[in-house]
């Protein structure tokens, strides 16, 4: 079977290289004798490999020394817990920007742990665009302001330059779909997090930045593997971690390094972008869901505006191997993922069926 | 690099033909044009592998249809405070027995949220035992009772016929580290769980086999991701679960199937457990560390008495292929941890290298 070009938006496409490389190693890792999935926690060997992933990530990040680097599990969705029980600890309070579904989840679990106050919300359009906020909506003692980046479902994001202003508001952001795709600055934030299975490799393993000052304070009063203080404590390895998705996440870090680093992938993240949106723009057929300066890199959504004709698009698209491009339920219409793996030949091939598609179905 | 025999405690040694099958299929899975690492977890291809890795599991431990089987993320550890906050809700009361490091761990966490009695416990003589208990030990409207069925730190275990008379309190067992290597009655328990880095694969999914009676009245006052109702709603699919670990789990539990099933796997695990303890109980040199009538078939721990000697003789193993024998620090010496992937032969080899020793260094 031929390899496909894979617009799922997560888990999604990874680069062939590092596939090939993982394939490679996997029974016998390098002088181990063994394969990275049987490696015990506590052996050299593996210790290289959790140490030089962080380091490469650190360094593609260009991450603060005063800046803690976790290893987590549960996802995303065990974050957004965390995040209230560790975090919300001094006022109670905390604010939120409503942005989509991973937003509402957030406060939802927020909620359960302190006083939640939404201070912009999109809902009143499908989250279709990032609403606009200043300093003033922030309370100055909230315990921190917390937003999603790059909104998966909806196709918005937030550039390292329209970041909000939360005035002296830690603020923390979920970088799940968006890590490593542009650069960020990550003094911004007390706190980012990002599920692995976008672009970081496989699903399983959840990549937490926290600045050492904001976990100075945190609640103590709850279970031991919730507290991010166990995990820095112990470099996440209190317990077995995830051994294999940090491999693979090294790996991944690694790639980015070889490419040129974040700086060349978001050219050519841009490019990529730039090419189907543009196409959009100019058909008669298409049209984005989302503001244009909202639009994110990761996620392109658009619809013909006729259900049963996207429907058609997504099947025939699969036909030719441009497989997932069926857009969330909640905004329906087509959606590309086009992550860090995703090369501009899939990107170019897309643009042309598009085209096709268009002179056949006018 | 020739591949080594490890006895590492876990994450630990997987069948050779469960790791070139996941090689052989890395980069592509059948038709699918892409990685199983790659694949959505809502794609067809992927439903179909969670189902057919449940099903085995379900076909080779024998789970009556009123058990549910979930994949979590978070390891055991994550299961100690998750019991609790789920079960711990009519009486909050639970009767835990103390055989070691693992339920120490998990009796520190269940204290968070009830009452906990323990009702045995083998501290006095640093775990080398399992406690003995009557039904009159268990307070009969306790939410649950707990043990740890197979303790691979100390290297002691419960087996079928020698699980604790509870009477009607449900019973969870962490089988973490013997999961598979011998039959168990599932209608036992109320709840097995089982991190997968011994007999289950990769280090990143927790297996847990759950009554659908016992599901129905947990507490709902919790957050999301820990509440078992949530992965029960969902199939483990509430938000995106540890694709490949499940994945690689599933090729485990079809080698488990494909040699015979549990009952092929206990008979050849009694054979290796009988030639090392065996031979333990003839040599001059070699003690076991624990009451001969507990004795783990999974976790063989011993001592020559002298711990340079331990040293020693670890550090000449490891020159000769033979790798992770360090006893855990609790314990000192010597542990072999000889999971169902260890085959008769490294055994063997280990035994032979013991006599060597023993008569190079009496």
């Amino acid at each position: 079977m031929e390899r496909v070009f894979n617009f799922s938006a997560g888990p999604s496409t990874m680069p062939i290289e590092v596939l090939e490389r993982a394939q490679k190693e996997l029974v016998n890792y390098g002088e181990a004798g063994m394969s990275v999935m049987e490696m015990s926690h506590r052996s050299k060997d593996y210790q290289e490999i959790i140490d030089r992933a962080e380091g490469t990530l650190r360094e593609v990040m260009n991450i603060p020394d005063d800046y803690k680097v976790l290893f987590l599990q549960g996802g995303g969705s065990t974050q957004f817990a965390m995040i209230p029980m560790n975090f919300m600890h001094k006022s109670k309070k905390a604010c939120y920007i409503n942005t989509g579904a991973w937003t509402k989840k957030s406060i939802k679990e927020a909620k359960l742990f302190g006083d939640v106050k939404v201070v912009g919300t999109s809902e009143d359009k499908n989250f279709a665009y990032i609403p606009k906020t200043t300093r003033a909506d922030f309370d100055q003692d909230a315990d921190y302001a917390y937003i999603c980046q790059n909104n998966t479902i909806f196709g918005t994001r937030y550039t390292k330059d329209s970041l909000p202003d939360v005035g002296n508001v830690p603020l923390i952001s979920d970088l799940s779909s968006n890590i490593l795709s542009e650069e960020v600055n990550v003094s911004d934030y007390a706190m980012i997090f990002a599920g692995a299975q976008k672009n970081v490799g496989m699903a399983g393993v959840t990549i937490c930045i926290i600045k050492d000052s904001f976990l100075e304070n945190t609640n103590d009063d709850i279970t031991t593997m919730l507290k991010y203080s166990t995990h820095v404590a112990k470099g996440s390895m209190f317990n077995t971690p995830p051994t294999y998705a940090i491999y693979i996440a090294g790996l991944m870090f690694e790639w980015v390094k070889n490419q040129g680093g974040v700086k060349e992938l978001e050219r050519r993240n841009n490019e990529k972008a730039d090419l189907l949106y543009g196409f959009i723009d100019a058909s008669d057929m298409y049209t984005g869901t989302v503001a244009t300066e909202d639009r994110s890199l990761m996620n392109v959504t658009f619809v013909t505006g006729d259900a049963d004709l996207d429907a058609k698009f997504i099947a025939e698209a699969k036909e030719q191997g441009m497989v997932n491009l069926k857009g969330h339920r909640s905004v329906g219409g087509i959606r590309a993922s086009i992550y860090n793996a995703m090369p501009l030949e899939g990107v170019q091939k897309l643009v042309n069926f598009m085209k096709e598609f268009e002179k056949n179905n006018r």
